[in-house]
């Protein structure tokens, strides 16, 4: 075991500061895992931008953590093993006992930790994690290619099966990045019809590549029209955080039609009740998910060839990285790898 | 059959009109209704409002019609005779034809009428109606009693049974009148603890004599907080067209809470991204419903006890009722009777 | 208008009689419908088996149909057109009237022809239909191949639909003939993990090129036990009649597994409570389905690039394709066709 | 704390033997229980019956256990406190580690004790329990009554929720006894029509006052028959291990309607694929419930004032009380108390 490692700290003016930090021990119920890739969220952006600079250390960002057991703590489920290779998400591990996991639900845990935001992340070699957290990650995916599964694509998948949507549905993915070009391929492969709505021309053939059916310009044509033309939609996953957008697209909802929040606006999305009554629509929030359901996340992009598509670097360009998943640039999900050189100095 | 029968025009100005109308024969498809008893829903006020003081004759409000069929059309299915007690509430009768009649969401129908408002409804002695949109009435219920449970009722004993809360969940009524004080009772009935919003202290007795478990007066105290304090909310039905208050309230939905709207608003209603995500809350909107949800509505009206609370007047006062209606003092719902006396002139 | 057209009688013992009929005009609410292909469906060979000899004329077999309006009834909906392609399945459209139409269920209506059975249908050149039984057939699918999706294909699609198995869990397919090779592919296009179960190895590369994960040869190994090894089935969707067959597979359901069964055997199915109770397992009945269902099957089916896997024959060798399906060699389903010669004698 | 402990040891000759036990430590994850009621299930017949007679000391039944906590192991949830009063049911407390919990379904826990059969039970005064299989008891219910609501109570709860069944729907209960009697109760303040069926007129009045609309006597007419004349049922909770019965009465099923089971039968039930296909019916078997939900149980029995009926006698007479629930004339639920003279013996 390493005594050290290193983290990339990334200010909110944008500059990087690789700190060496002491191996921790896990504590009972944890786990150290020896990161081998993080993908970058667009919430990491907030997760940056709101930390306060006089914590010491400051928080590590990362919420899509592939990496290896490396010490378990007392009293972890004997499944987890040193060396096992295991992701983290943006739930950082359930307690088990509130009410909430008392319900089985343990994405509504009240105890749990957000992980980059209240306990440290993935920009960093080594990570401790809680054991509830933890999903087991299959052979087929590479730690790079797993990453983003871990949170765009579990958010994605789950918000896809919350829709209500059956197959031949027609199913609207709007806003096409880090997640909807996941939630496009996954909609494709559980039998949608998929329309992909996003702003300018350019990501047109990118989208249709990736299983949708239609691509809508929303810079050139109003998508609701048009899909009222075709029908309506049975559900709108949408991955944006233009209120007014999404408002305006939710007339395209088909009768009986769901539109799924993923994310968090900051204004108030302002939702006609008329529109909504007429035509028994809804309006769902849907929450990432446990570590089981990401685990069926896993399985599923092996099972039907689901593969983010990704930009990696190397965790000393960590902020270079999260400067070009803020310009909106990446196709789709930026990586930082932990090289073997990275992983070295002890 | 009497040759002509009478019919009262409410102007917006409040003047009644009571015009004889020349009885007409039912269509194919159609029957005659001798109308028994029509309730007035708040909705009148809008269909009075919007009425065109052009159209000659003008348009006969009412969607909640209890009455004898006097006579059937052509093809009209053998289910219905003539002497048979039938309700109409505001959806006219499905074409059976289009897209949504075809997936059996019959409450969709995209050619249906809408009773009171593009065709005429009850506040008449005699009315023509779809068949397809009758109600069988049980006899366990007068007809002015049936009358408020055909819009009223079964708009709110739907909303109930598409909210997914179960039996115990608490179940937030907003709004305590023609529609409130129906919920109220089904919510019982069906087994959650029920909890009555309003504002003001005058109505807390009767919402617990309804069947309320907890009376929140929103005018003392905030009730979302109130409702936290409780647990939450499992699903919050609202009949209130007042988007703040309903915006406000949705703070008290607890985790996987749904908040079912009724109504049509004016002003969209601002809704938090956030909330809805974080606690997977969803927001449904709820249609009336179907000729056979109706009778079913009535159905359990009958099993479980639940009657509207009602004041009656003659039709020949129904500028009266409306105004009362409109007032907010009615407790809770108006009715206009057809006595003998008003069907004898021939 | 042809003044007769032939039908195909196959008599229980297999001898074939090409008879020659009077054109009828449709009656109120029904269609004409010139034929231009039938599948041949398992259930045929009972309703020939059933039929009674002393019937004159005979009842015509076959409910997958696809055809062109030749004439319209009175009072049909104007969505249909003569000239239109059109298809009906086993159930010969419901009555609008009764119970379960009234809730929207018309598959489970209880006045509606069974199609080959209680009313002729479609080993003919011309058959009589009621409206709403028709289903609008997409240009997309030639009417050989969109034949048999009319009954095995809707029956398999809804019946995978009602299973409750969510894209990524595995699905097994028991008997894959007609219904089964399309189930694998509906299957595998919903995003399942499928697995065929079948007797015989001959069959096996067929299902893996239909979709199937793993195809499972029931005579060499046993099924269930293979299926607890992979972590067991969250659906089975059967389509054999052997119940112990169906009984011994249903040991492979995962906890909260469903058994979905599509057909009817004569002999009840030996069910462990204990097996139920302690998975919370379950048995559904699913019965085929609605027109506008069927529709959706058949626009799945161009969607997703699901097709039947057809041998075609004249209706003059009508006798010969149920023998061959009676024999199980069809791969998979055999088709009528219905020359343009054979609609030529007038 | 006393040093020791007595335990009811029941044969199944019926004898019984009051063992005095030294009072153990709970390990981690345990609590020590002294119990204060525990009620008498139909399955702690088979319990006796099954147990090993060279198993020494031997096993302790009985699954409906209440009292308070006396000392708290090593790592348990802070929710629950010395002096506390708690619940525990059939199922011993889920694992947290297996597939199962990680799914959030701890009933289907595959490393949960069963308490009375694979570990020691109630027809003591103290009694071991894991932490996570403890249910807390609201001050409403004394012990006696809360006891037999932790099992009969939660399965006939839970089976009514998960039938499908809507407010004012048929639902037949089928056997009135320790399960049935709280199956009425429960069924009648959900809302539904509730219909017992049992055999023999002494158990009438009894179902009537417990809330049946109608009981049907099972040994003067067909149940079936007379279900199907009031339409049939949307659901039918079997609380009978009488396979031949249960067949008969799901003749009853309305379309779409469903059997819960929740019980273990020896014979396989048998099953009418037909009957299922046709009706789209279906059988669905449901396990007890977790803590969670017994709390749910508990909170509803006390909204709704559903509370068992029961017939107490003291730990030392725990042998009669077993012998009379085989009698089968318990009404309706035997449960054992241990006095504070019991209680005294250091």
């Amino acid at each position: 075991m390493k005594r050290s490692y290193r983290v990339a700290q990334v200010a909110k003016s944008g500059t990087l500061d690789i700190a060496e930090r002491e191996t921790p021990s896990p504590r009972a119920g944890e786990v150290l895992i020896s990161v081998e890739a993080c993908g970058i969220c667009g919430a990491d952006a907030a997760d940056i931008d709101r930390a306060d600079p006089a914590m010491r250390p400051p928080r590590v960002p990362g919420h899509e953590v592939v990496g290896r057991i490396a010490a378990l703590g007392a009293g972890t489920p004997s499944i987890w093993k040193v060396g096992q290779r295991v992701g983290v998400g943006r739930l950082g591990g359930h307690c088990n006992e509130c009410v909430q996991c008392r319900r089985g639900e343990f994405q509504l845990c009240t105890n749990q930790p957000v992980v980059g935001s209240s306990c440290d992340g993935g920009y960093a070699e080594m990570m401790i994690a809680r054991a509830t957290g933890l999903v087991s990650v299959p052979d087929e995916l590479s730690s790079e290619e797993a990453a983003p599964l871990l949170c765009a694509g579990m958010a994605t998948f789950n918000a896809l099966k919350k829709s209500g949507a059956e197959a031949g549905d027609t199913v609207v993915v709007q806003g096409i990045g880090g997640l909807g070009h996941l939630a496009v391929q996954y909609a494709r492969k559980m039998g949608f019809r998929v329309v992909a709505v996003e702003r300018g021309a350019d990501i047109a053939d990118d989208a249709l590549r990736l299983g949708a059916h239609i691509y809508i310009d929303a810079s050139k044509e109003d998508a609701a029209t048009r899909l009222q033309g075709l029908g309506g939609a049975s559900a709108i996953v949408t991955t944006i955080g233009d209120v007014q957008a999404v408002a305006a697209l939710m007339a395209a909802l088909a009768p009986q039609g769901r539109l799924v929040l993923l994310g968090v606006a900051k204004d108030p999305l302002p939702v006609s009740a008329g529109h909504l009554v007429r035509g028994e629509r809804g309006v769902l929030g849907s929450m990432t998910g446990t570590p089981f359901q990401n685990e069926r996340t896993l399985d599923f992009s092996v099972l039907a060839g689901v593969r983010p598509c990704i930009e990696t670097m190397p965790l000393e360009r960590a902020a270079e990285a999260v400067a070009r998943m803020r310009s909106g640039q990446a196709k789709f999900r930026m990586v930082l790898t932990m090289t073997e050189k990275s992983h070295a100095h002890q």
